[in-house]
C-alpha cells in the first residue's frame, strides 16, 4: 500500500540563493530549504504560517576543511509516502508512515564533494538526514563536528536535563531555555561516570513550549554508526546547536559514503497529546531486520534488585577481598558476609512470588562473581558473566523456574568495559542459551574504559549496536541500562525491549527525583523507546526497608499504578519486595492484570509537568486501561470513556489518591472503587502533587449489578 | 632440582641511607641499592669493581601523587636460584637460571603505601622489577609514568633506532650516545603508523659499548599488562629515563596491587659473545603456561608475498571499487584487476614448489576480501578473516595442500583495529583449524583503533596477550607482524613463535636497509626472541621482478644463507620467488637443509655492526650449522672447528661471498666448496661488507676422499 510520486529534477547549474520548500500532508508545517549567499544551506521550519525554527545552518567542520559553505544545487527529488506498517510490539498495532519527501543533494563546488539533505515532512513534524551519496571527492572522511541549528523564535519553556558524554540520569528542570546557563549548574546532580560539556548543554529529547502553546520536541532517529547528539543553546543568538559526543581525541565521527547520519527530529503540535502520539522516531527508523521475530514476547517480571538498591542487601558476597583477581580469587574459600542477595534460597523465594501472582520472569542482580569491587577502578576484567557465586545454584535455580513455569532474566553488568564485554558476549549469550535465559539486562555503570571514550561517542554507539546485533542471533532480548538513549531503533531491532537512559525509578530509593518526573518522560525519554523505568514502589519510606535510609521516595502509592500505563513498555518490573505487595493486594491486583503490549493508545489529557492520562487497548484480550500521572500540583481529571464500545457494558476498576494522600507524607493513602459504565460514561478523579491513578476496565456481568453506575 | 637460601630480615624502624649490596654468582658484577636521603629508592651495578650503571633512581609519578621518596625498607629477602630447563624450541635445549635474589620491600611513610624491589643478578646481567604487595594503601593506582634511571658512565657508543609509540620499523644508526639528539630526526623513516615522541628517545633492546670494551644492553623481560618501554636520554645529565607509551589520556598503567611491572634487563660483558650468549630476558620470564606442547612445531615456509612487496602481483583483487563496504560489496560481480597474487593457480604452484623441496608450509596473504581500501581510513570493519576472495577457492586449495603433505599458514590483517579482530576472533581461529591451517601470521599494520591508541600502550599490549592465550587454547601458533618488540614471553607462550617488531627483509624489497643491519639485530631485536626476519632474498635487483622498482637489497646472496644460522628462529620463511631459487640451485641447498631448532648454540665470534658468527647443533639429529653475517666492513673469520665430535670425520660445506662479491654490485658472486674436516680444523673465511657465509657439516663417508682436506 504503498502510493508515491517523485519528482526529478535535475539542474544544469547552480542554484543558490533559490529556496525550496515542502510541505506536509495537512498543509500546516511548511520547511523552507535554502542556499544562502556564499553556498550555505540553511533551512527554517513554519507551523500555521508562522515559524518555530528560524533560519538554521546547516553542515559540518571536518577535521580538515569545512562542509557548510560553497555549495549549489545538484539534484531534487520529492516524493510522497503514506503507508503503515505494524511493530513487533508497542503502542499501537499499526503505524501510519505519512509524510511528504524533499532530496536535496547539493555539490560543493570548491572541492567537488556531495552532500545531501533528505527531509520528511509528516503533519506533526519534521525529519532530516544528511546523506553522502557515492559521487564525487568525499569517500573517507572525519566528522569534527556538526553544525545543524535548531534556531528558537522566543525564550520558550523548556524541559530539560544537562547535556553530559555519559549519563542522561538527571532531574529534570523546568525553565525558560534563557535560563539555562544560570541553572545548570545545579541541575548537576553527582553520578558515578558523567561528563558535562558546556554551561548551556542539554540533552534530546527536548521538549519546549512557546507562549503561544506550541510544542516543539527536537531529538533524532536511528542513530547509527555516529555519535550521539546533544543541543548547545546559543544564548545570544537564541539558537540551540549540535554537539556531537566527541571521541578520545576530538573528533566526532568516522564516515564512509556512501553514508548517512541519523534523522534530526522536530515534532510540532498545538495540543501536547500529539506529542505522545507522533510516530516520526519510529517512522524514521528501518524496518525490522530481525525476520523470526516469534520468540520476542513482552514481560511482566519481578527481582532480586530493590533490596540491593536500598541497601537492604548487597550484590558482592563477601568483605574478605581487598580487591578482585577474577580467575584467580577462589570464593568458596571466602567468607560470606551474609548480606549477599541473590541467595539460591532469596532467589527461589522471589520464584514462588512470580509463580504464585502470574509474573512472566525473574532477574536476579549480583548472581556472578566480581561485585567485590566492581567500578571506578579502570579494570577492565571485571565480570565474566557465567561464573555464579557459590551461594547460587545455577542449576538448581534454572530447574526450579522451570517447574515453576517462570523465565530468568540474565543480568550483565559490563562496568564500562565494553571490550571486556565484547570478549565474553559469544560465551555469555551462549550460556545464556544453555540455561534458559531468554532477556539480559546489561549496564554500563562507571568511566568507559579504555579511558577517555565516553558512553555516547561513536564507537560506544557502535558497540551496544554490536551486542544487540549478536543478541538477536542467539535470540537474546536486550534491556540496556547506562546504554545511549534511545531513538526508535526498536523497529530496526525489535529485541531491543528496554533501555534505562534516564533517571529510573531507582533513584526513588536512594536520592528521590522530583515529584513531576514521569509527567515529562513522556515528552522526553520517551519520544526514543520504551524505558525499564522500574515502577510499582509501594513503600516509599525507604528506611522501612533498610533502616540506615533516610530517603523518600516522591510519590504516591496510585501514581506508581498509573505509571504502568502511561509509560508503555513491553517490559514492565514490579520493582518491589514481595512483602511489600502482600501489604496492599488489592493494589497489587493492578500490577498483575495491567497489559504490556497495545493495539490502540489514546493520548486523553497531556501536559509536561503536569499530567498525562492515556488510555490502551491491549493486544490480544482488546481489555482497556487507563492511567495517570500527575506533577507539579494536584489535577482533576475528566475523562470520557467513548473509546469503549459502544453499546457495551462495562466495569471500571479505579485505582487512585485518596483525597487526603501526599507524595511524601502520606503516600499510601489509596482507594480503589468499582462503577459500572460505558462509552457515554464521565469520570471526574482527582490526583494529588506526585500522585496518579489507573482504571482496568472488565465486562459487566450481572454479578456486578449492585456496582454504583457511573 | 631448585636450591634456594631464603634470609628474611625484618626491620623494625626505618633504615634509608643503609645500602643493600647483591653479588653475582661468579662476583664480577655487583649491585647496590640504597634509600637516599628523603627515602629515595636508588641503584648502582659495577663490574669487575668499575661502574656501568651509575646512581640511578628508581619509582613511579602516578597520576594524583609521587611514589619515588619517603620511602623506609621493611624487609629484605635473599635467594639464590640455580636451576635449569628446558624451552619448547630454541638456540639451546638446556637452560640455566643461575642467579642471586634480593627483594626489597619499602614503604613510603607518608602514605602507607608499599613497593617493593626484586633484584635478580646473574653472572651476564641484572633484572629487576617493581612490585606492588597486598600490604598498605596501595591497591588500584595509575603509573603516570615509570621513573627509572639507567645513568651512563660514559659517552658510550650505541646502536639504536629512534623511539616511537607505534613501529620499530627503523635502520640501526651506530654512534656516541651524545650524538643521538643531533642525527635522532634523520634517523626516522617513513611509515604508515609512526609517534616519535622525543629528540632523545630511543627504543628497547638497546645495546651500548664502553670505550673500556664493555658492552652493555638495555630491554625489558616478561612484558605483560604494562606499556613497552622506551629510553630518554638526558644528555645534560648522561641518564637514560624510562618513558612508556601513554593511552589516550597520557596515563601508562592501570594497575591492581598485588601486582609487578615487567624486568628491567642489563646485560653486561666484556665479550660481545656473551650478549647473544645471554638467556637473561627468556630466564626471567615464566615457565609454559601450555601444558600440552606436543602441537607447536618448527616450521620452514615459502608464501605468496615477496611478488607483492616488490610489485609484482597485488594483495586486492579489483580497481572496480571507490572503497570497501565489505559485507555489502559482492566481489563475483566485480572486474579482478588481473594483477591478484593469491589466485588459486598461482597458490598450487607455490604449493607444489614447497612439496618438491621439502617446505612444510605456504603462507597466502591477500586470500581475504577487503584489500582494496586497507589501511588508513580509521574503519575499524576492515577485514571479517574468513571470505576469500573469488579466484581463491578455498576448499580446493585446502585439498590440493593436503595431498602434497603441505600445510597452510592464514593471515589476518587486522588493519590496526583490534577490537574488530577480537570481534571475529573466534570465528576466525575456528575457521583456521576447519581448514587445516595452524600458524597464523597476523599483521596490525596503520594507526591503531580507535585512534588515539598506539602499537605499544598497555591496551595494546594486553590485545596481543589476547590473541596469544586464545590461539593456545585453539592449538594456533603465532606468528605477530607490527606488534610489540617481544620480551622472552614466547617461554611462557611458546605458541608465539614469531615476531616481526624490527626492521624486516622486506624493507629490502621496498626501500632498502644498510648493509651491517643483521649485525645489529641479534644485539637488539633479537635479545626479547625470535623474528620472521623472511631471509633467503637471491635476486637483490628488485627490478629483474618489478620492472618499475630501482630498489637493490643491500646484501650478498651468501649473507642470505648465513642469516638462517645467525638470526636462530623456529619460523623461517625462504622469502624469495621460487623462479630466483631454481636459478640457484646450490645455494639454494643451503636452505632446504639448514634446521630450525637447536640443541646448543656457539657464538663463535660477535661485535655489533661488524660481525656475528654462530655454529649451532641441530635438535635431534645433532647436525652442525655455521652462520655467518658480516656489516660494514669486510672481515675474515678464523673458525676452530673443536665444537665438533673429537674424532670423527666431516664434509663441510661452505657457502660463502665470492672475493668479488659486493652487497650492490656483484650480490650473487657467491662460491659453495666443500672440505674434509674434523675437530681440529681451522677455517679462513672471507666475507664482504654485507656478506657472509654458511657452513653445513655431513657426516664424512669414504664418497668423499677426493675432497681437499681443511
Amino acid at each position: 500500500m504503498k502510493k508515491l510520486i517523485t519528482v526529478l529534477l535535475a539542474f544544469a547549474s547552480a542554484l543558490f540563493a533559490e529556496a525550496e520548500t515542502l510541505e506536509s500532508p495537512n498543509g500546516r508545517l511548511k520547511m523552507n530549504f535554502q542556499l544562502e549567499e556564499g553556498g550555505i544551506p540553511t533551512y527554517t521550519l513554519s507551523y500555521d504560517g508562522k515559524l518555530v525554527i528560524g533560519k538554521s545552518r546547516m553542515g559540518f567542520r571536518l577535521d580538515n576543511s569545512g562542509l557548510y559553505d560553497y555549495f549549489e544545487m545538484v539534484r531534487i527529488m520529492r516524493e510522497r509516502h503514506d503507508d503503515s506498517w505494524s511493530p513487533v510490539w508497542g503502542e499501537e498495532s499499526l503505524i501510519r508512515n505519512h509524510c511528504n519527501e524533499m532530496y536535496v543533494c547539493l555539490r560543493q563546488t570548491s572541492s567537488n564533494r556531495y552532500m545531501a539533505l533528505r527531509f520528511r515532512l509528516f503533519d506533526d513534524g519534521l525529519g532530516f538526514r544528511y546523506e553522502f551519496p557515492d559521487e564525487g571527492n568525499l569517500v573517507y572522511f572525519v566528522i569534527r563536528n556538526e553544525l545543524t541549528e535548531f534556531a528558537m523564535t522566543g525564550d520558550h519553556k523548556a524541559w530539560w536535563i544537562p547535556g553530559d558524554y555519559d549519563t542522561q540520569e538527571y532531574d529534570y528542570t523546568e525553565s525558560r531555555i534563557s535560563e539555562i546557563r544560570s541553572l545548570l549548574r545545579d541541575a548537576v546532580s553527582p553520578n558515578v561516570s558523567q561528563t558535562v560539556f558546556s554551561d548551556t548543554g542539554v540533552q534530546t529529547a527536548l521538549q519546549l513550549k512557546t507562549d503561544e502553546g506550541i510544542y516543539i520536541n527536537l531529538h533524532e532517529a536511528a542513530l547509527v554508526n555516529y555519535p550521539a547528539m546533544h543541543l548547545e543553546y546559543d544564548d545570544a543568538t537564541g539558537i540551540f546547536r549540535t554537539h556531537l559526543t566527541p571521541d578520545p581525541n576530538g573528533d566526532a565521527a568516522y564516515m564512509q559514503a556512501p553514508c548517512t547520519t541519523p534523522w534530526r527530529t522536530i515534532i510540532v503540535a498545538d495540543d501536547a497529546r500529539d506529542i505522545l502520539a507522533s510516530r516520526i522516531t519510529l517512522n524514521l527508523n528501518e524496518p525490522s531486520r530481525i525476520e523470526d521475530t516469534s520468540w520476542i514476547k513482552p514481560c511482566k517480571y519481578i527481582g532480586v534488585w530493590w533490596e540491593m538498591i536500598t541497601g537492604k542487601s548487597e550484590w558482592s558476597y563477601t568483605y574478605d577481598l581487598k580487591s578482585v583477581h577474577l580467575g584467580q580469587d577462589d570464593y568458596t574459600k571466602l567468607r560470606p558476609h551474609g548480606r549477599h542477595g541473590a541467595t539460591t534460597d532469596n532467589v527461589k523465594k522471589y520464584i514462588d512470588f512470580a509463580a504464585e501472582n502470574g509474573f512472566d520472569a525473574v532477574l536476579v542482580e549480583g548472581w556472578n562473581i566480581g561485585w567485590e569491587d566492581w567500578f571506578g577502578h579502570l579494570k577492565d576484567y571485571v565480570f565474566d558473566f557465567v561464573t555464579p557465586y557459590p551461594d547460587f545454584d545455577l542449576d538448581g535455580i534454572r530447574e526450579y523456574a522451570a517447574s515453576k513455569g517462570v523465565k530468568m532474566i540474565m543480568h550483565h553488568e559490563t562496568s564500562g568495559s565494553p571490550v571486556n564485554y565484547e570478549r565474553h558476549l559469544d560465551q555469555a549469550y551462549r550460556f545464556m542459551k544453555e540455561n534458559g535465559y531468554d532477556t539480559v539486562k546489561s549496564g554500563y555503570v562507571g568511566d568507559i574504559i579504555p579511558k577517555g571514550n565516553n558512553h555516547y561517542n561513536q564507537w560506544m554507539i557502535n558497540h551496544y549496536m554490536y551486542c544487540l546485533e549478536k543478541a538477536a542471533q542467539y535470540q537474546i532480548m536486550v534491556n540496556a541500562h547506562e546504554a545511549v538513549r534511545p531513538t526508535g531503533l526498536c523497529r530496526t531491532w525489535p529485541n531491543l525491549i528496554g533501555n534505562e537512559s534516564a533517571r529510573g525509578n531507582e533513584y526513588q530509593g536512594t536520592n528521590g527525583s522530583k515529584p513531576f518526573h514521569e509527567t515529562v518522560l513522556p515528552f522526553t525519554r520517551l519520544i526514543g523507546g520504551p524505558m525499564d523505568y522500574t515502577p510499582g514502589i509501594f513503600e516509599t519510606d525507604i528506611s522501612k526497608i533498610n533502616p540506615k535510609s533516610s530517603v523518600h521516595a516522591n510519590f504516591t502509592l496510585a501514581n506508581q499504578l498509573g505509571v504502568y500505563v502511561v509509560m508503555a513498555s513491553p517490559l514492565q518490573m514490579a520493582a518491589d519486595l514481595p512483602e511489600n505487595y502482600r501489604r496492599f493486594p488489592d493494589a497489587f491486583q493492578f500490577i498483575k492484570d495491567v497489559a504490556l503490549d497495545w493495539d490502540e493508545s489514546i493520548y486523553l489529557e497531556a501536559e509536561p509537568g503536569a499530567y498525562v492520562t492515556v488510555a490502551r487497548k491491549a493486544k490480544g484480550t482488546g481489555q482497556w486501561f487507563v492511567g495517570n500521572v500527575t506533577g507539579k500540583a494536584d489535577h482533576v481529571s475528566v475523562i470520557s470513556f467513548d473509546f469503549l464500545d459502544k453499546g457495551k457494558e462495562y466495569v471500571a476498576t479505579v485505582y487512585s489518591d485518596a483525597p487526603d494522600a501526599h507524595y511524601r507524607t502520606n503516600t499510601q493513602a489509596y482507594q480503589v472503587r468499582q462503577y459500572r459504565c460505558n462509552a457515554k460514561s464521565v469520570l471526574r478523579q482527582k490526583a494529588v502533587e506526585g500522585g496518579g491513578f489507573a482504571i482496568a476496565f472488565t465486562e459487566y456481568t450481572p454479578t456486578h449489578k449492585k456496582l454504583k453506575k457511573l
